[in-house]
């Protein structure tokens, strides 16, 4: 009986606060500005890949939640997997001859997100950096996250940021092959384990505009594009960097909801115009706004920030200690189906109707927003700042014993 | 029988083409860029002023809509009032003795506007431009349009601009005392008469950012508003007065959008974000884009220009020839209480219920947008580019023998 070569890890999504919204490459996916985000945790939220090499694999092949997704020649998935290839064959088979020569095999691919498509989640950054991950481990390489996000890059440029844990920059880079454009870790989760998320899904009858698409228009037609490359994001990068540093939640804050209101004002400075945001983002946000203004008015600092990427969805970033009060305040303008929130986190241990949970601040104004009906915020999500990619156990793994997924077999 | 002192005067609304956001004084009303606007026809909406001198007045009085509004020592009525004193005081009193002494009497003014304040419109343009023209004519004052600018300009910034018909700049200036801030016309009315405007107003059950504290917040806090003004603006106003004087709407139209983009997008970009659309807004840009969109796959340019203010109301410009089918296409995704609509230009003679009129152009994508219920977009307004403030007769006078506003006498 031979060897299998096999892999499995699963990685993480991650939300920028400060927002990636353009290409100086498209093939190589070099952004026009750096980002930063923080790394969810996977507990809750994860990709999981299962990469295997077999001399008998007649073709690449890769299956997506248990559908074929088609490699095509020049795409995507192929530069990721032929680059995954050629590491393996450079670091490990070109200096150790005695290694299986791997990198001459095709491999079988098996990948499944936890998450329903439906919630409108990026999954193509967990869904790379789970695919790059896997490989490596299945190519034995020993290279720096770092490396591997270069090659992850190329999947989907968020996806670089997916290769560590707790809050990461993408350094944009100024080599031209695009060497040095790449993801290094600002703070791993345990440095500020307290910073958690809720995430709002948010329902939408408008087809949106794909980012791929989007931000090129943006590139292409946004006077203002220019000037917030240039000038707003390297401030912003130094500052929000520092604010982690020092565990300053409300610089965070201000930060994180500046850069998200910026994006989306680049955005609708593309011609024709890109809106992400609807009526019910917009009181989503105005519901923060006055909850901020509420605690400063109280003599403290900002205690909640929300950020948008390219849908209608919130993700609001609070301390551990807010958490609660933030969710019985978002419930009490958009109540929930009952039993549809998972505590995973034991806000409201005992309780099985959220609704129940409704209650605004002492001293909040009500009026900043209408109460909506229940579906206008289809879920609730609660989760925290998590690790980086994972090796999983061949137990775990997502193929079966002849090479097809599991769930085919 | 002693003469009675009085004048009347209507005026009309414009709406900016390239907006005016941000003041460089707030008391001068100085602002931070140059803008262009459209003067609507005051055939169909108007402010009507009448302003009578009578040395038996107490006070300085001013009735709006029938009701007093109070003229507060030292602000922007008062101002406006004292500064038109001082021009006849200088350009007649003190030229010509025997002129009576106007300057000195106390003035009763009555105000009032054709359209309802809920229709969303700007009446401060309109009703500070009635104002200083009823005032010029009262103390006969010969000055140009320009001159009485500068003093409509200190009631409203963008009132200025309603002293010209047709096609109106007001230039920003670079004097701190505000003498070279004002408004010149680039074509008159009759220059391109085939200028149509439809005003589409939109319900909103929230309460806006007021235009004065909003622009304040953004000249404080947006990082992408001084790039708009250093750099956006002054080639755009250019660039739509070329277009305007060569009679080309494709250009027109283009500029008009992307600056109704961008003044939204500065707005969003400030802290905490100002959003004036909803999504009904956001519904009628998707018509806009798309109606252009199939004009421009024909063969065609762009047949419409959308361009919103400080509120949702949507106004769309276009030609003529094209106001019909525009009114068509919004009447399909936004159905209309019956006979709400008067169809002062003629568009749908012997029609009496403009729902029945319903229809989308041929190639048009249905897809771009959902329909919504009625009273989404509560009314249409046509209307067209017009003239400049006109002087009324004796008998279309809002004030009775006594002084007092004929709707209280």
């Amino acid at each position: 009986m031979s060897t299998i070569y096999q892999a499995t890890a699963s990685a993480p999504v991650n939300i920028a606060v400060i927002k990636y919204w353009g290409k100086r490459d498209t093939k190589l996916i070099l952004p026009t500005n750096s980002s930063l985000s923080v790394t969810l945790d996977q507990d809750h939220l994860r990709s999981t890949t299962t990469s295997r090499a077999d001399p008998s694999f007649e073709h690449d092949q890769l299956w997506l939640n248990g559908k074929v997704d088609e490699i095509k020649a020049g795409g995507r998935l192929a530069t990721c997997i032929s680059e995954m290839k050629r590491l393996r064959k450079e670091l490990v088979e070109d200096k150790s001859p005695n290694e299986p020569k791997l990198s001459s095999w095709k491999v079988h691919i098996a990948s499944y997100n936890n998450f329903p498509t439906a919630a409108g989640l990026a999954s193509s950054a967990s869904g790379f950096a789970a695919l790059v991950a896997s490989l490596a481990h299945l190519y034995a390489l020993t290279v720096s996250p770092s490396v591997l996000s270069l090659i992850a890059r190329q999947g989907s440029g968020s996806a670089c940021r997916s290769l560590f844990g707790g809050f990461v920059a993408w350094q944009m880079g100024t080599d031209p092959a695009g060497s040095d454009s790449l993801a290094v870790q600002v703070a791993p989760q345990e440095h500020w384990p307290q910073m958690h998320a809720l995430i709002c899904v948010v329902s939408d009858d408008k087809k949106g505009t794909s980012s791929t698409s989007g931000m090129q228009r943006t590139v292409e037609t946004s006077a203002l594009l220019q000037h917030r490359i240039k000038h707003v994001v390297p401030e912003r990068m130094g500052a929000i960097s520092k604010a982690i540093l020092a565990k300053d939640f409300d610089t965070f804050a201000k930060i994180t909801m500046a850069d998200s209101n910026q994006f989306h004002a680049v955005a609708l400075d593309t011609e024709p115009p890109i809106f992400y945001m609807n009526d019910v983002s917009r009181t989503i946000i105005a519901l923060v706004v006055e909850y901020n203004r509420l605690s400063v008015a109280s003599g403290g600092g900002y205690k909640a920030a929300y950020t948008y990427d390219a849908g209608p969805n919130a993700v609001i970033y609070a301390l551990e200690e807010n958490i609660k009060e933030i969710v019985q305040l978002v419930v009490s303008y958009f109540p929930q189906k009952p039993h549809e929130f998972k505590d995973v986190l034991g806000l409201f241990t005992g309780s099985t109707d959220l609704n129940t949970q409704a209650k605004v601040p002492e001293g909040f104004n009500e009026a900043v927003a209408k109460r909506f009906e229940v579906g206008a915020v289809k879920s609730l999500i609660h989760t925290r700042v998590g690790d980086g990619p994972r090796k999983l156990s061949d137990q775990e793994g997502l193929l079966a014993e002849n090479g097809l997924p599991k769930t085919l077999a």
